[in-house]
């Protein structure tokens, strides 16, 4: 019966209803106040109502359950009995403080009060029992500001008016000559009080709620009803925090801060939440309350200094929270405040941090034996290494940015790290831009190949449209560059050449910054930091010794490497990009494009030739040009990854991808080739396709035109044949791309032979390889066993098997995927996670039927999904034998493949 | 080992080694004449070379096996006994005639050599045999021109040179004053056989062959050939027919029609093949050989005629054909020579015959006991009553067009049935001359919903892109035109209005035909007839009893409703579609497209005010509009189909495809609307789409806006609820597209719920209702089990799931597909029939998902597979409860389905 249920759980003097386990119910504040509670650090007593309550007071229209009222007043007289003190009494009031905790924290989004208790009576308690009228006066004006604002919702009404209560104080300094608040005296505190009350009873049409029940059930509405404020769902929808958690209430006694000079308040972690250092760091204010730390009146003071301040609080503020490290076996951020000497804790949770905090934190407490390597592993989310790779904003100066209203717009997250420039928005204005010294940001509604130049020229990548996996999110994670896709809030003018966000406007060459770990688009620069792992990694400018976040890089990578049972390779289709993913320590390559190389140089020339040809004659001819680049291509690529596997794809994209787009450029292209341009125009528009993603691509280019399989094999095998005359061992794995039947595979594979057999003749040697395709239709799942009786190797190519599965364009969906994800449609982004019950369930069937027919068959995943670490634990237990990400994400994978062990053997 | 294989295979006088069941062996041909040998018709001795010689040879650059020689040298021999004669022998001389037979009829497209044999020496004994100089000198003259063409390769050499042995016929024509080549002498055709033998020495540098074996091998060898010449390469491209079937060699006696009064040549059937009516049917010459009756130099007889002519041979024809028929249990097409009073039999074969005779045929003999019900429905191909139902072409004048070369290209067999008139380019003009009283073809690259009154007004419809389910050919088979789709040969100029096939070029208002039976688009105008079964059946114009087509027709489907167990629906969006589909026996609607009437009249207006608005409320505003109109349509529909189901698809296109396309229509828009233009150009250019198919559409429409949803269910219950009022007893189901997951159904099936339950409130009426879902993502088929759940019943929609199942846009496959079916990478067209190994796959996992969540769900078909017989087979080996197809389909589905439960129990 709901009537019995427990809905408010006590906590003081040692003793706890609750604990860290009922994360749930209390909400994360609350749980860190009962389990501390319970260890026996000193926390005022108070109550959590728990987050149940939230949900019914939101559907019962701001009601509570019957048995709530009697619980609250339980609760709350256990703490009068624990303090010896009473609500409402006139000599020895108790006061409360009235938070939100929601099980994910959600800083500054929900209600607070402090000081509930006060009313004309009590404060004279207060008085009393502080000796310091001013003090009592300061708590009760702040209370009744706190109140009216929060429970009584007493706000400006528009923008012309003012808040009205910050009004009459903002009077009040000017009556008496004050700067700031602390200049008032009792009187002056006293006086706008009572001038609060009169404008609120004169807005409100009755008096300002003397009862402190009253007032304390006016506050637990409010703090309930904040859950469901605009910036709280805000918060919620982008963070994706689901609305039916809610928040709990945690009523707490009051203690003050802001006593005497024996008295103080602040944050502390119990390591350093930036670079994971093992020391106490924080910030503390004397004399004050929680409040003033944040409103920057006065600037605190390293935590260091409390050893002089307060010898006595200082070293328990160290030992409890020592105590509090071990006990969670995590990194604490705590909130104290110390009252006449006494140090009381407010809050512990583990303390968010970077990922450099994260990872140096994780491998130090193995060394302090706190937790071994596999809990190490465990504690380390893949993502975080993110932050080890890339450039990162100086945090400061991005929290400042957001202050003061920089924040633009939220995208995708689609390329990690931090990128600061002036914005430009073309690709060719990169280019040149860069080519003066400038920094820039490239700016598109969307990319494509033709911005490839550009966007390598740019810091960072910022697009209107497209998803996780669009052609700019795509290239951005294989070039290493910050991106932040399908921000659909942006109004770009290409013509105007400016950005329009609601009603600001960036013109070109404007400063912009992007963030794409979180995908926040923020006004103007903000400073960036490098990546030093990098540096040690691959450029090796700086001494490896000297790189402490390199060695416990290093360390967590051997440690995953001995867990994990997936490969891990990467997909590379340049030199560098193949050498960034060796140092990296990735054991092949699983997919280079052939194609992303036919936009370097001039080649896209000899491409267009051999599109627009009229015959096979014609095309023989362009692809004789292509022959010796793309020869060239892969052998760089085969001599860097030395004797492990390179996955070559055979050409993939619709031939129209290649030709020009707008009829300026089929002009200047028919002049360039000298073709009539009538013929020109009738050709590209022959090419055109409804539906590109289901057209004539991949090896139907190749069943069309057996030409260019041809041509690349050729490539492939006398660039191995002259490395494997040079002694080297090159392994060519070449891969077929959109194999839909048994038949297409035979067609293609016995071209590749062929040439392999006559190259290797004509060369006199013999080189390894494989012949294996893509699995990336529903058919080939469906057809597996079939396909499997002339594939040497499967490699699942989830972006498209996620299209075609789910019937869903990955660069048309960003139109309602994002709301089909809040509305719980589907549980993520099927292009970023892989889809389990859809594409999961196909690739298993084509596991089952691949295994069927060929038990040893190599099986791999090369769409992008080879890098998210949800898919690839998914990958491990569907028994695949490697994936393959971009170079940037291997050491994710790495992680991500030793976590997916580790959650199976837990 | 393969020298021993029995290659070469005897028949005469009664005893033949060879039967009607090695057809694949011997060739329809030479089936046939061992065949009738063995049941004592009268054929002249001969061997057959099997047909796996013919792959023989030419893998093996033109060799036979090692055993071959023997084996012919020893039928030889056997013919030579049997006849009495001897081949080479100066006195009584064998003869013989070299002829193709492969397993399907080719007609004409291979080579065949008569009166081989002939020498200077041989055809003294021919002389003494027949008494006949003249005769014996005409069979020298055309074996040896006949011989130098097919095994020598004589021939013009370009288009200036006319055959040069034909030139020298032609000289002594004139040289003697002959016009006719009957008028030469024996004199004259002696020195013609001198005259072509020099030329044949100048030219070949070698003597014609007067050693009948090597003239033997050399025929045997040239029609071996024959089989990879390019015009029968062409012909198996266009009939399907496999290349590596190869054809036999028929050797065999030869006969004369030609050696006097007494003597004829011609060809009959046991029925009319043209009607189907029980009367002998055929044409002979008197003293002819059977190439006189092509060459048509003198008209042919009919039949009934004989009688008269040659009273002892013609009831023996009539006996022998009566006892083919018999033999056969099916309609016989013979071939026959009458050589001095007797009769021999040179062919015998089921006859082709025309739809009408199919039916009529298979219905009397079934009153003739021949054969039962069972083997009459077996008899039919399902799409041989597309021919009951459509305007067909006078067969003999389409013939004649093709002889004289009128044959443009050969497109898709998209809408059945015969159209001609004059081209136009665009669809309102289609509409403005067909009011003043034209018929037209509608001639355009491809249609879109835009071009549909066009497509209305126009006789046919031809494209040259987009495939068997393109837009222009899924509407055409619907509104029951006829189409030809996909003719990727046409060059069509929108400007010049003009229609280009290689060097031909049709102008505007110039005559076209389509034969949408075969895909044929032939220059000018062919007249046509139109179909009685439809104009009983729909138009009642006729009564019924008088039209013998409509008796038999009736009698079919009757017998099919009694054997089938699928149910038949169909798709029809439109009352008059319903209507017709009700004539057939339609047993209800299985998808009603809401989108095509948006089309109609001006409610594109209000459609477009609907995408167009701004917010919800505008769109609300529009959608108002468009209520009373769809609630009319579906009013119009359930009246007509009474109690039967009537399954209606909520909104599915993309929301782009009701805007306009170029820019002039958008300022015309923007202008008509009252809407600043470069606003709607941007709404235009945000709602395009990379690829429409995987895009914003389906169910994902109604989930973004769900008052489209609302709307549409309020247009359907009002309109149910005021039948029933009326005592109607209407019976909806409301069908969600595009439904990938059990959370998308729900959402719909919510919203159609309630307004279900609020309109019937307000009639205060009950509706009977079934709500459920298309399959058509293969997501959907891997969680079918959580579907089924949510939905009444399950609807294959077979043309979107091929589409995301291999991964082929149906617009842009026509560039690639049709290789892909002739180099047999794929069985057939997708599109056509269902992909049993893929597509097939995902639906029999569907199928037994949602059979385990719902025993009893209801399941059916409405892609355009539903009117395909091999799909329907298909669908009943799974198990589904009905199929859907275009109303002029249904019985075509309706015989389908019997036809596929007497596969299975056969």
């Amino acid at each position: 019966m709901p009537h019995k249920k427990k809905r408010v759980f006590f906590f003081g003097n040692g003793k706890a209803e609750g604990s860290a386990k009922m994360r749930d119910l209390l909400g994360g504040k609350g749980a860190g106040l009962h389990e501390m509670t319970r260890i026996g650090v000193p926390v005022p007593p108070g109550f959590t109502i728990s987050t149940e309550i939230c949900s019914y007071y939101s559907t019962h229209r701001r009601e509570y359950p019957r048995e709530l009222k009697a619980q609250v007043l339980g609760a709350l007289g256990r703490m009068e009995e624990n303090l010896g003190q009473s609500f409402g009494d006139a000599d020895n009031p108790l006061l409360v403080s009235v938070r939100s905790g929601a099980r994910e924290s959600m800083p500054g989004m929900m209600d607070t009060v402090l000081n509930l208790g006060l009313n004309d009576r009590t404060v004279q308690g207060l008085i009393r029992r502080t000796n310091n009228p001013r003090f009592a006066y300061d708590s009760y004006r702040r209370f009744v500001q706190m109140y009216a604002d929060v429970a009584l919702g007493i706000k400006a009404k528009g923008k012309s008016e003012s808040d009205p209560l910050e009004a009459i104080l903002e009077r009040k300094k000017k009556a008496v000559g004050a700067h700031f608040d602390n200049e008032l005296s009792a009187k002056d505190l006293q006086e706008l009080v009572s001038a609060y009350k009169s404008e609120i009873k004169a807005r409100l049409g009755k008096d300002f709620p003397e009862d402190p029940c009253e007032q304390l059930w006016g506050a637990i509405g409010a703090v309930f009803g904040s859950w469901n404020n605009d910036r709280a769902i805000a918060y919620r929808e982008l963070y994706k925090i689901p609305h039916n958690w809610g928040t709990a209430v945690n009523v707490q006694a009051m203690v003050f801060g802001n006593l005497g000079e024996n008295c103080a308040t602040g944050v502390a972690f119990t390591r350093d939440p930036a670079s994971g250092e093992k020391r106490f760091y924080g910030e503390f204010l004397i004399n004050a309350q929680g409040e003033d730390v944040v409103a920057g009146i006065r600037t605190p003071k390293p935590i260091v200094e409390l050893n002089q301040a307060l010898p006595k609080a200082a070293p328990e503020l160290r030992r409890v929270s020592k105590l509090l490290e071990r006990h969670y076996r995590e990194m604490q951020d705590v909130e104290f405040t110390i009252e006449n000497g006494k140090l009381w804790m407010l809050q512990t949770r583990n303390g968010k941090r970077t990922g450099f905090a994260a990872v140096r934190i994780a491998v130090d407490m193995v060394g302090e034996k706190i937790i071994d390597k596999r809990e190490a592993l465990r504690r380390i989310e893949p993502d975080q290494l993110n932050q080890l790779l890339r450039p990162i904003f100086d945090q400061r100066r991005k929290e400042l940015a957001h202050k003061e209203g920089r924040l633009l717009a939220k995208g995708l997250p689609a390329g990690p790290g931090a990128a600061t420039g002036r914005i430009v928005f073309h690709a060719e204005d990169a280019v040149e831009w860069k080519k003066r010294g400038e920094r820039v940001v490239l700016c598109r509604v969307e990319t494509s190949p033709d911005d490839i130049r550009g966007m390598d020229a740019a810091q960072g990548i910022l697009t209107a449209r497209g998803g996780m996996t669009s052609h700019a999110a795509l290239v951005a994670r294989q070039m290493g560059k910050i991106c932040v896709a399908g921000c659909e809030a942006l109004h770009i003018d290409y013509a105007a050449r400016t950005l329009r966000v609601d009603h600001a406007e960036i013109k070109e060459g404007e400063w912009i910054s992007l963030d794409g770990s979180t995908g926040e688009v923020i006004k103007g620069e903000i400073p960036t930091l490098p990546s030093e792992v990098l540096q040690v990694l691959v450029s090796r400018t700086m001494d490896g010794k000297q790189s402490k976040i390199y060695q416990h890089f290093a360390k967590l990578m051997r440690w995953a490497d001995e867990v994990r049972v997936l490969g891990v390779r990467t997909n590379a289709d340049q030199p560098d990009q193949a050498q960034i993913a060796k140092a990296f320590g990735s054991e092949g390559i699983g997919l280079c494009r052939t194609e992303h190389m036919f936009f370097q140089g001039d080649r896209i020339q000899a491409v267009r030739e051999m599109i627009l040809a009229e015959d096979e004659t014609g095309r023989r001819r362009a692809l004789a040009k292509l022959l010796p680049m793309q020869k060239e291509d892969f052998k760089a690529i085969l001599t860097i990854m030395g004797g492990l596997p390179v996955t070559i794809r055979t050409l993939d994209p619709p031939l129209h991808e290649f030709l020009p787009k707008t009829d300026q450029e089929v002009i200047e292209l028919a002049h360039v080739m000298g073709v009539p341009l009538d013929i020109l125009r009738h050709k590209v528009n022959v090419l055109q396709e409804f539906n590109p993603m289901l057209g004539h691509r991949g090896c139907r280019l190749g069943i069309s035109y057996p030409e260019i399989t041809e041509m690349q094999a050729q490539a492939i095998f006398e660039a191995a044949c002259e490395l494997r005359r040079a002694g080297k061992n090159p392994f060519p794995e070449v891969m077929i791309p959109l194999v839909g039947s048994r038949q297409e595979l035979r067609e293609q594979k016995a071209i590749v032979e062929r040439i392999a057999r006559e190259t290797q003749n004509s060369y006199g040697v013999k080189v390894r390889y494989l012949i294996g395709t893509m699995i990336e239709l529903p058919r080939a799942c469906m057809v597996a066993d079939e396909i499997a009786e002339e594939a040497a190797f499967f490699s699942f190519g989830t972006n498209d098997l996620t299209q075609t599965c789910l019937g869903l364009s990955r660069d048309d969906a960003g139109k309602f995927l994002p709301s089909y994800v809040v509305q719980g449609l589907l549980p993520a982004d099927p292009f970023v996670s892989i889809d389990e019950d859809g594409v999961g369930a196909l690739m298993r069937i084509a596991v089952a039927k691949g295994r069927k027919t060929r038990k040893q068959l190599e099986m791999g995943i090369c769409g992008e999904h080879g890098g998210d670490p949800q898919s690839i634990a998914f990958c491990h237990d569907i028994g695949l034998n490697y994936v393959s990400c971009s170079p940037y994400r291997v050491p994710i994978a790495k992680l991500a493949a030793a976590r997916a062990v580790l959650a199976k053997n837990r």
